[in-house]
């Protein structure tokens, strides 16, 4: 097919792939549906995407870009429909600037949260970024572009970024903010610009390619202390945010409060215990004693929460006093930990030590978390963290922690809430009923993603080998997200599956924007039906 | 004309002029340009406004949308170009909704600065608003689509608002974020929303008419205390800003910082000394002895610049600490005073005694600009900001501190800088050489908007009712854009004479943008080349 023989000549011929190996492999996906695409290009530069773009509106392929592809639990590397071009942009992975001063750092799509870490420590540079729990092979622009979150107070990727360069449709090129003047000074530090700011066109959309981006470093703190709350009841949760609230606003809690339920934590420690349960109805309502042994013996509370203070050491001392007064009055609080350099140094001896002599312990097990979670709010990347997304995999992962290699299916539904207790109570109810009714654990978190907006991200967790249990984890997507829309709780992010949903509920704003597309993207070249729907 | 008729029957004849008063009083600038409408129309409701947007189309009459039109020193309430409707929202004033415990307010464009303040004090919220320097009578909504900046931790105010309800040109009614869903639940609290964001896209631009958002507000602190620092000399104000940018970056200072030069100081506390001083040089230049005499006689230094600290008082007594810690170096430095509520009040009692016993004195003006900034920065506006927009008007002010009513001029070129000593070297010395060439005295404001960048507020004041200075001020104000363009300085806002010049600078980008203009505004209705070109 003379489209292939072009791409050849664009990115050379090892980087571009139709194979039945490589097809099978990028169709792979963690959620409940998967599409095939045509194949694969590699381009290792901007021109050469440019190129492909143009090359692609003459053969009319619509190309899916992709940065890293690890959106788990989100729609993966999957286009929207079968028959597109995946345009990986992995290649493209040079760290072209890292400014100390001010603070900032300039990269390509393919620079990996794990690349940019080690840069950072390699070159001992006083800064730290910010990571999801995505682990260290994913992408920064492909996750600021699906505005994830992280831990630190630069949690908001997407508002951390700025100065993207984009090729559009055409295959001319624009950038964002102050990018597009000549030799401008501001466009690393400022994200507006002047007239339309377009950052937010370009994020959760399909009217461009980002192909560079300034993400904003954190100098390190002087001082940090991690904590960590946990509750021995359900109904805590709702107090505990309306104290983070008033944490927040006021100014003193600066990272981001990540709450884990108990499912979740469980999830994170073990696997489902296949040997004892049928898994077709949720483990807490078909065997509640078992899954109440199960929480016992990992050590898993109602809830866990953690997070961090940094400033000055004075600074951090009196944050602590403000953040231990507002939560003292949260009903159900079990303990309140200060971990601070001193404390985690030691209980990390501790830990060398038990991973000696008792390896299993559950000690060992809250020492090992301490340390995770700690990695997040210090901005530290980790594959630990990806071992949470296997809980009903019957493959349990050996030197692969990539849920596709387990077979691990992931379907997450991710409302943004008020901060408020009625809120929480509203989303987990209509929540939970819809997991058990399509008989499936309850695991959420909810994370205070600015000062008065949570996300809960709510896991259904489903044997991806199954087909019934896929099925069935299809079903139970559609129908929460359908319920949550209907009750006015509309998901931040999600898989190009759900998108039908999110339209039918909003036809005039998307068809706007369906209109704008088609002025960019008359063809339709670029991700069709990704976030914007095509126009009627 | 028919056009006028159909109109009256939307709005009420009450609410359509096309008097020559009128238009001569809606035609005023404070800038070097002025435009000339047709007429103006009040709308009440946003019913209205998309019901003249209809007709506009149907008569090929451009509209001009201003909340409350005070937009001194960037074109005020004048369209780019003559024969415009204006569309005055100033009616649509409706305070719709105030959440203390999210702390956010929905408000129409009418709503001023002082309106909101009120309406918070008198219902005894525990909430307070970002000001602007723009007085009480400043539009709330007018100033966030600019992008205008504050003085608080939410001193930037596009960032700190969501949720537009926007009717577009072809009388269609869209919100943005989470504003689109049915019975939306975070639509107030969440910026993003799901797909791509367009609250960018709606700021700076002229693809619709805003008639509603949400402002974020905080609560009230428990502690407050401001901080003055003066400098002894010019070159101080670089090293002030980086040890500013270390606070910022590490997350003690959350407010804005405001410097002010000692030529903006002069012009606050008195007027251009028209009996001793030509004018057509800058004074300082002219007669550098009575520029010295009248620092001296009115108190100001090289330098003055003002920041507050918020918190718990530990916390706030932590910050304090810091901020002495990374001031104490800075060359020049004179002062640094910090001002709890217990010096506050008492320098109030002694300001009341002054204003009987030595009305004149200058100690008594140092007491009043201390209130004057402390206001700013507990968000109550002001209108003794004003007064320093009249320093080159002939009529000094009287009953109106309005600058159109004593036609002072101001031209403002603000760029936008990196927070670094050498960029506000470079910034400062190529625009006080072209305010010098052209015979205006260099006054300028630096501000620290974000953690790492800084808007210089740069103003020429000229007499308006001088034909001859007003041209000079037009020149000066075309050669400092293109000169800081030239070197990659780019302002952050602007008249819509400037724009031309933006334009030029990042020509494939522009085209991008009137492109999108033209998909939904295909007539051209809404506020033609108000930051977005036409296209060609």
């Amino acid at each position: 097919m003379a489209f292939f023989d072009e791409l050849a000549r664009i990115v050379g011929d090892s980087n571009v792939c139709k194979d039945a190996g490589t097809i099978e492999r990028l169709a792979r996906s963690t959620g409940p549906r998967q599409t095939t695409p045509v194949g694969v290009a590699r381009p290792a530069k901007r021109e050469e995407v440019q190129a492909i773009v143009r090359l692609a509106g003459q053969f009319h392929i619509p190309l899916f870009p992709i940065s890293s592809g690890k959106n788990w639990g989100y729609g993966d590397a999957c286009a929207p429909t079968d028959g597109n071009l995946i345009l990986d942009l992995s290649r493209m992975n040079r760290i072209i600037e890292v400014n100390p001063d001010l603070a900032y750092t300039v990269v390509e799509p393919g620079v990996t949260q794990g690349q940019l870490f080690d840069f950072l420590e390699d070159n001992h540079l006083p800064l730290m970024m910010d990571v999801t729990g995505a682990g260290r092979s994913a992408s920064i622009i492909g996750n600021l572009l699906e505005r994830g979150s992280g831990h630190t107070p630069y949690g908001d990727h997407f508002a951390t970024s700025c100065n993207y360069e984009i090729v559009m449709a055409d295959g001319s090129v624009i950038q964002t903010g102050f990018g597009p003047y000549r030799n401008s000074q501001a466009q690393h530090v400022y994200k507006w610009g002047v007239g339309p700011s377009l950052d937010g066109l370009f994020s959760q959309s399909n009217v461009g390619i980002v192909t560079r981006a300034t993400i904003w470093l954190m100098p390190k703190p002087e001082k940090f202390v991690m904590f960590i709350a946990t509750l021995k009841t359900k109904d805590g949760i709702g107090p505990l945010f309306e104290a983070i609230r008033r944490l927040r606003l006021a100014g003193t809690l600066r990272s981001t409060l990540h709450c884990f339920n108990d499912r979740r934590l469980l999830g994170s420690a073990t696997g489902f215990p296949w040997d004892r349960a049928s898994g077709e109805q949720a483990l807490e309502l078909e065997h509640p004693d078992l899954f109440r042994q199960m929480c016992k013996e990992y050590g898993v509370p109602a809830w866990a929460a953690t997070g961090s203070l940094q400033g000055s050491a004075v600074e951090v001392a009196a944050s602590r006093k403000a953040v231990r007064h507002e939560l003292k009055d949260v009903p159900g609080l079990d303990r309140l930990l200060f971990i601070g350099d001193g404390t985690f140094a030691f209980t990390q001896t501790l830990a060398r030590s038990l991973r000696r002599i008792a390896p299993t312990s559950l000690l060992l097990r809250r020492l090992e978390s301490i340390k995770l979670g700690r990695d997040m709010l210090l901005g530290r990347p980790s594959d630990a963290t990806l071992k949470g997304s296997h809980w009903r995999a019957r493959i349990q992962p050996t030197d692969s922690v990539d849920p596709l290699d387990t077979k691990s299916g992931l379907a997450w539904i991710s409302p943004i809430l008020p901060m408020t207790a009625a809120a929480i109570a509203e989303v987990s109810r209509l929540s939970e009923q819809t997991f058990h009714k399509h008989g499936f654990e309850y695991q959420a978190t909810i994370t205070s993603i600015t000062d008065r907006a949570l996300i809960a991200v709510q896991s259904i967790s489903f044997d991806r080998s199954s087909e019934t249990e896929t099925m069935r984890a299809g079903r139970c997507q559609e129908e929460l997200v359908q319920t949550l829309l209907d009750h006015g709780y509309v998901p931040y992010r999600g898989p190009s599956s759900i998108m039908r949903q999110v339209w039918a509920a909003a036809p005039i704003y998307w068809q706007t924007l369906a209109a704008l597309k088609h002025t960019w993207d008359p063809a339709g070249i670029v991700a069709p039906g990704r976030y914007i729907d095509q126009p009627t």
